[in-house]
């Protein structure tokens, strides 16, 4: 066991979060910059006032960081990542390697907070699961045989409809278009403007163009049938999802996390319904669909297990 | 190195092939029966011919077949198998141990088939790859860092259209339901039974019910607009689950196998134009879609690899 700290986190479109992590996935310090225009400056910002912070004579045996985007994990090169500045075709890992001089690891979010589940949540006792991130994108990570995959996982951006509406991707029908928390806010709202009943219309004083997946889940909490609704069909295309993932991964969870799974009453419980109908029974009957237990600390977790996991190699000459 | 022979290869709804196999995966002799109605005893009887002919004191070090439908690896059970009679919830390497008492190992056919074409076919140079078998169904396996994922992946039953026809696996819109050489016949007579004209309408004196892919490639080279464009549609079809698997797998090849490969030029290559708009361009970029090189050996030879495997692991004591 290295006895060491390490610096981990996650970049999205909107934060930068890093944390000081001890070998126990203990998390000695926190902090979060705004991701802005230029992101890497606000990394390194955060890198080094951590790496101030390590108590006494410990070392920083390693950084990881997770990135909202499609990530090539060997070279540590994000190939895509609509959401975050100038990140696109930069090789993250090189950049931080270079000012630092430790071991790197740099993967995609969900692929991150699977991993995070499996070594310290909800995943601990499962061999076999995928997770989902159910926010406003949908992202997928998958665990076999006790090891993260090194694919990207996608999931969000599968076809499960063929015609479906164009996706910010470029494919057509996608996951995402119909199941996350975009795609909830997008058909209530285009509900409202056909003129469809909802207490919904009055929220905002009438800019109804500002609510929230949360305002949604709120009002069909109350009975609104639109809200009920468009959870509903929004569920069962998440049900056809993990329906799919059934079929691909034959796992023995699924774990969700992300902000929607506060709407479990409605939302995933379709999905749940659905998914139970299309999937092989004898894979459906041996899944256990269930949340995530390490919540927003899952992808930082992951990271600082994988570079723990990278150092004590490096320590052993692997 | 075990200097031993074994036992492989696969059980479908049609036939069971067994054959004699040595370290290099040369097949030594090749033996076959039609499945019928008691699968188990076809099974024994082919397994008891091949032990009689091992030669000198050479010795069988364990037996493996790959079977068509839902397989437990773990425990050798067959979930789920639909067009062998009486194998569903049998626990085949049960059976298999007790009556010959070597290592035995069970998987499913297009699983077998990629570890085949990952040991000695066309996916031997690759780390990471799925591979598709295109026949009256439509099946998948994957490999990962150089190993077979013991996952279902059961790529022909994951929804590409929400609300498409039932599948006889009870899911709506499954791949297969539009991918498959089922469904390309079935299109096809379908169209023509609408009075759609085509030059299918005389095969077979008129009974085109008789029709098979082949039948309907060989009109389409002839130029036909109905064969052409049932094709077409079923590649495109399969393009978008192709287009899902590279979103979820990320691999450096795609490998398909199975009869419909002889209709590459129409249906394989509208697969691939379809999956080229609708992949990730960065993941689509680095896949090669390629056939495979060991045709209907793949499965024979990936279940022997999977027996030598176990066999040196059994004799390393691990």
């Amino acid at each position: 066991m290295i006895e060491h700290f390490c610096i981990a986190g996650d970049i999205g479109g909107t934060n930068i979060r890093a944390s000081l992590i001890d070998t126990e996935y203990r998390i000695v310090s926190k902090l979060k910059e705004t991701t802005g225009d230029n992101p890497l400056s606000a990394l390194f910002r955060l890198i080094d006032r951590l790496y101030g912070s390590v108590p006494g004579d410990l070392a920083v045996c390693g950084i990881g960081f997770a990135v909202a985007g499609i990530v090539e994990t060997s070279s540590g090169t994000i190939l895509r990542s609509p959401n975050i500045r100038n990140f696109s075709g930069l090789n993250l890992k090189e950049e931080i390697q270079r000012r630092y001089g430790v071991v790197v690891r740099i993967e995609n979010d969900a692929n991150a907070a699977a991993f995070g589940e499996k070594v310290a949540g909800a995943g601990s006792t499962f061999s076999n699961f995928i997770i989902l991130t159910l926010g406003t994108g949908i992202g997928g990570g998958i665990v076999v045989n006790g090891r993260l995959l090194p694919v990207a996982a996608e999931i969000g951006h599968t076809t499960v409809n063929t015609s479906g509406p164009q996706c910010g991707c470029g494919n057509l029908g996608c996951l995402e278009s119909y199941a996350s928390a975009t795609a909830i806010i997008g058909s209530a709202i285009s509900s409202i403007e056909k003129g469809v009943p909802s207490i919904l219309r009055n929220s905002y004083n009438g800019n109804f163009y500002k609510l929230t997946a949360e305002n949604i889940y709120m009002a069909a909490l109350e009975g609104d049938p639109l809200a009920r609704s468009v959870l509903r069909e929004a569920g069962k295309a998440l049900g056809i999802g993990i329906a799919n993932m059934i079929n691909i991964t034959s796992p023995e969870a699924v774990i969700l996390t992300g902000g929607l799974l506060g709407a479990w009453k409605i939302y995933i419980e379709a999905a749940i319904a659905e998914a139970s109908k299309r999937a092989f029974p004898e894979l459906f009957s041996k899944v256990r669909i269930i949340p995530s237990s390490l919540g927003d600390d899952a992808g930082t977790i992951g990271m600082a297990a994988l570079v723990f996991e990278k150092a004590e190699e490096c320590a052993a000459g692997i």
